[in-house]
């Protein structure tokens, strides 16, 4: 097998930061050299032989360039984004210029160092936007309804572009709603926000009805999900990434309450860039490969465990 | 009627000095003021009481701002582009920056200046790219293949954006292919270069077979339909702007040599940018206005006439 050398952008976040962990852990034994470029933190943790961190910023065309020059980087996995679906709105030419142009310099820059492929982590809910069924699968159209959503969708445009003018391969995921460890964002991620509120007896206030159903996912199978893809050999598609399964924002907050049961909730009018509800069809995926998603309930416990554990508390 | 004061930006280019003159010969008795920015020239001829140019670039937002200042526009009509399909892969930073940036600067300085309507030419052929009918009505995908075609598509996913979350008004129209007076690009408009090719004693270079078969619309008839949908008053939506009919370039050159008969063709294979043949369906714009195109045969006539008024030739 040959050797896999990966650039990860974004490395320092919340799903990033699972793929490091899971490399570290699981794929010892796999022909893997990971490095990872962050602006956020550096986890000693985990560096080891085949995994080292570099200091930098993607959006840094010179320090791109040199570490394309002095690395033969095989593949690249862009999980960064600077702002989320809200946020976005409030400063748009911030976020094309930091995460559209910011993506665009890095395909040129894989273009003229020759490295062809890239997985890119895209959103299922903001890139579909509004929607007119149920059940959503690739083929729907997209009607972002944020700048978030917009740049995201605009992104999958230029890999599928230099796709076709260079060659450059590529596995564009759109996921849906994560959740686990490593999650620390107070902006988005409300499964996480939720526990963090109830482990610190504070009360979550709910955007909408908390009726709106949507599908939650293990941070951790969308890592596995990532490696059973690359190791099926599949490339040039879009993926939905999800559960499977849609819950209730209430119902899960009903679990966190069983199991921790003083966590108050209140509710506020819904925001208008936030999508009210999407389920994502996921038979194309189950269709390339074979994977038994974690329950909500496993799920849940898990994620409570990792934030007990951030506070140093023993459950 | 109240007065609609209009900033016209990409007014010294193909369509835009279609629509100055028609505003000035046709729209006397309207209550329209129209002011035009325009990069690349100033068609003094056309000026009068409600119709002046302003030196300036939109891209220039001092400029734009102060311009917003001065006067109370009611509605922006967005003609301007710096590239087309095949040069914009070639710089696509750039594409991104002076299209895409600086529509977006232009939306933020409308929400502003609370001029709340912009009617923006987005493109029937780049914006679908690859289709899967033969006939492409305003639901059919959008997968852009050139940076050109991404771009546009962007800046409707934007606009809409605005809609949404700033009640601006829009009326987005895909153009198809269009010829006819005052065209002077070299690198598209397949029509009016044959016309000066086979003018100039020139042999002209087709890139395919020729036997491409597309939607060639009339540029004033372009104009003629932009005033009636005004008139409509319908907005917030999306129109495909084409002839209804579509026809080989093959047959177009055909009735250019019946014109000019030593008019020289030859073939290259084709450019990876350019769509290969699409064709418009206009049943929504005909539900809309009632309109009769001019003939391909008149268009050509017409286009002729006034490429040779422009070397000084009277037929």
């Amino acid at each position: 097998m040959i050797k896999k050398k990966i650039l990860l952008i974004g490395g320092g976040g919340f799903i990033g930061t699972n793929l490091v962990k899971y490399v570290f852990e699981e794929l010892v034994e796999e022909p893997i050299d990971l490095v990872i470029v962050s602006r956020t933190k550096k986890n000693d943790q985990y560096t080891q032989n085949n995994i080292r961190y570099e200091n930098g910023d993607y959006m840094d065309i010179i320090f791109l360039d040199k570490l394309f020059s002095r690395e033969q980087f095989t593949h690249v996995f862009h999980f960064a984004s600077t702002t989320v679906p809200v946020s976005s709105n409030q400063n748009i030419i911030g976020d094309i210029k930091d995460n559209l142009i910011a993506t665009v310099n890095l395909l040129e820059i894989m273009k003229q160092h020759a490295c062809n492929f890239i997985l890119y982590l895209s959103s299922g809910g903001a890139v579909y936007g509004e929607f007119k069924q149920d059940s959503l699968d690739e083929q729907h159209p997209c009607e972002p309804i944020s700048s978030y959503g917009v740049v995201k969708y605009t992104i999958e445009q230029y890999i599928k572009l230099y796709h076709r003018q260079n060659g450059l391969n590529y596995l564009i995921l759109r996921i849906s709603n994560p959740y686990g460890p490593f999650h620390v964002s107070e902006k988005q991620g409300v499964v996480n926000i939720a526990i963090r509120k109830a482990i610190n007896k504070q009360p979550l206030v709910v955007w909408g009805t908390g009726e709106q159903s949507k599908d939650y996912i293990f941070v951790e199978d969308i890592i596995q999900i990532i490696w059973l893809l690359m190791k099926s050999d599949v490339k040039n598609e879009i993926f939905n990434i999800g559960s499977g399964n849609t819950i209730t924002l209430n119902s899960i907050l009903g679990s966190i309450k069983s199991l921790i049961p003083d966590f108050k909730v209140s509710y506020e009018s819904s925001r208008p860039a936030d999508v009210m509800k999407f389920s994502l069809d996921i038979s194309k995926l189950n269709k390339q490969i074979t994977f038994d998603m974690t329950s909500i309930e496993d799920g849940l416990t898990k994620t409570l465990e990792w934030e007990y554990s951030q506070k140093g508390i023993n459950q």
